[in-house]
């Protein structure tokens, strides 16, 4: 798929974050720097936060005879014996070129690809920590879903990642459930990437043809740079000895059989998808709790989808593509699964179908872990208040209002008429 | 909504057909024309085909101690007696500006909007005994689901009343279940409307505007007509003094509360739709029988709205517009419902669940009815095999091979790995 032509060096590749989606994302790079090692080191490091653990006993890797099973150890050294993360995502075999890593310098030294995958309330912290250690023409993918949401703006995670580290950074989202992927079932996800031109190094990406208009790359960086240090940076080109960082190598690196890839080039719409349907998740499960049938739910879906790529459109009105949500599998698809069976859809249901409010249920469902959607709602309707765009945006309104007991979910349909 | 100008004449409505779809739909449009008497005669007549009946004792219209459900009765006389079609949608409320007709010929008289809602394998003899007792530049809508597909070529049922009669004919389809829409459970449709532009009366729509690009009305149309007659035949405009019938005019005809519209020119697009939906609720159900979770299904159906799409450009390049399919409810939003629990997709479900052919299951759960994907799916293959097209619509094509027992479901992912 990526171009055969041989190149001096090849890519290392880092993945920081070894959770359960962090360690189904490593399990199938290394995957493919195996397949590809014209293109890739095989060696894949991933970054660990080291703890003291034991083998659960449920684990096939469970051996009471053996001290590693028995006696507490450093999760690194469990997992690069058994080659299985036991504590995170148990029971799958991980590759053995598969390298657990407890020292995140080390991780990342000389890495070309860096991945990143981790709880979004980490990226500053390690960042800090990594800068200076890492390749400067380094290039990055974050898989952190979502985007962050205040009433002063929208950023998103790749950009906050890319102006720390002074890299360029796009994204990973899709209809993924990391253990549903680790176990290989078959699923798709999307990846936004759009480096500056400045990597003119680069031949015409042999991958899928980007489909969003080519945003100015360098302009966007800079300005998200020159609001996160106050002055403008350089970004590095990839030295010519590596094989070419396009939508090609991409594919190469995170496509396989069971998990189907396409590149695009919208960063911020494939961020905002896996925010904005939370949202739309709560709707739905607020017209399920009624009762109101397939029909009614597949209205508030479209009309959801419709709202976010109105919110795209006019927030980042120059990279934005309305295919990003409507066709791609971190739009479309993630708001499909996300409306099948989701917890917050789920919760919403459940909070009609009894009449309580949602914190009720989110309270008694899902043991201390806090619902996405209820928090994403709520701040981006005060980002809409702020800018007097509530109006705009009837569904996404109509559900704050209905979480803040102000409207009833029996208005619904009332309530967003104008998006008909 | 629709322009408040006066007119000299009201437009008078027929719903030819009246099963459970054809009375909810005549239920919405006498609810409308009694809403907006500047604009339309309030009476809606609906042609029923006739026959003798009793009311069911299921039936709150049941009166042990009346002729009426004791001895069977015509039903036209049992629907305009209780304002309910006791056989085909009982216990709904119709208007009582909705009058039952028996006769065909009389119904359609003087109407300059006639509603088509019945089996398509009718529509040609009816057509016949309408000729010469329409009006002639009476303007029509089908809401027939789905199209027409042979090996020779794709024909759309609004075409072919069209044709017959001589006039424009547009359509209407969207995620409805008849029996939710006459409960007034919330849900959306679409309707497609794109009159020649030989309408030259009517004003710029008021509606919301066509997002598809205007095809060009008068060469479809002819082609269409030489096609089945021979010959050219111009169609006749709508008089002056009749309000416009534009997109506005549709919406206000059909639009409700519960039962929200929007309007778009593409009714290539609308049609197609409710056809191709089908073959991919079958793939669907296929993934969904091997338990391969929601993810797998949300890529399943991803992937088929883009073989819609694609099916749609390359067949009706001139007028078919990508967000009929992503953006509208005859596009996603119908497939989203046919994908959740439509008898395709159920069907399609425990055939794999249980191992068996979906013939098996179709006999057993459908009641000696006939799954409309299966079909769909053998004639759309036939008309892409015919063309040597097989291989450019890999999902299409992979389900058709499925029910041949030529392929195994397993092999899905691999099959359609050309659509990543």
């Amino acid at each position: 798929m990526a171009t055969l032509a041989p190149h001096e060096k090849k890519h290392k590749v880092t993945v920081v974050g070894s959770g359960n989606w962090g360690s189904a994302i490593a399990k199938i790079v290394a995957e493919n720097t195996k397949a590809h090692p014209d293109l890739f080191e095989q060696e894949v490091q991933m970054w660990v936060f080291e703890e003291e653990t034991t083998v659960p006993e449920s684990s096939k890797k469970y051996d009471a005879s053996s001290e590693l099973s028995t006696k507490p150890q450093k999760l690194t050294k469990l997992i690069n014996h058994f080659h299985e993360n036991v504590k995170y995502l148990p029971n799958i075999a991980l590759p053995h070129n598969l390298v657990a890593n407890p020292s995140l310098q080390d991780s990342v030294k000389g890495s070309s690809i860096l991945i990143f995958n981790l709880p979004h309330q980490f990226i500053g912290g390690l960042c800090d920590q990594m800068k200076g250690h890492i390749l400067p023409y380094a290039r990055g993918i974050s898989c952190i879903k979502g985007v962050n949401v205040s009433s002063d703006g929208i950023s998103l995670f790749s950009e906050s990642i890319g102006a720390k580290l002074e890299i360029y950074c796009g994204a990973l989202s899709g209809a993924n459930i990391a253990n549903e992927v680790a176990q290989e079932k078959f699923c798709e996800t999307t990846i936004a990437y759009d480096p500056p031109a400045m990597d003119s190094q680069n031949p015409t990406p042999k991958g899928p043809t980007p489909k969003s208009s080519q945003l100015d790359l360098t302009k966007i960086t800079d300005s998200t740079e020159s609001k996160l240090t106050g002055r403008k940076k350089k970004l590095r080109p990839m030295p010519s000895e590596f094989p070419p960082v396009d939508h090609a190598l991409m594919k190469t690196l995170f496509h396989r059989s069971y998990f189907h890839v396409r590149v695009v080039s919208d960063v911020a719409g494939v961020s905002l998808g896996g925010a904005l349907k939370n949202i739309v998740a709560l709707a739905a499960g607020f017209v399920s709790g009624l009762g109101w049938g397939d029909n009614a739910k597949a209205a508030i879906m479209r009309v959801g989808l419709l709202e976010m790529v109105k919110f795209g459109k006019m927030f980042f009105a120059e990279s934005v593509h309305t295919g990003t949500f409507t066709e791609e599998s971190a739009g479309v698809a993630d708001l499909i699964t996300s409306c099948s069976g989701g917890r917050n859809f789920r919760c919403a249901r459940m909070s009609v179908e009894e009449g309580v409010g949602i914190g009720v249920v989110e309270k008694r469902e899902l043991n201390g872990q806090m619902l996405q959607g209820t928090s994403t709602a709520r701040e981006v309707n005060g980002f809409l208040r702020m800018r007097g765009l509530e109006r705009e945006f009837p569904l996404l309104t109509a559900v704050q209002r209905i979480l803040e007991g102000e409207a009833d979910v029996k208005n619904l349909p009332d309530l967003i008429e104008g998006d008909a």
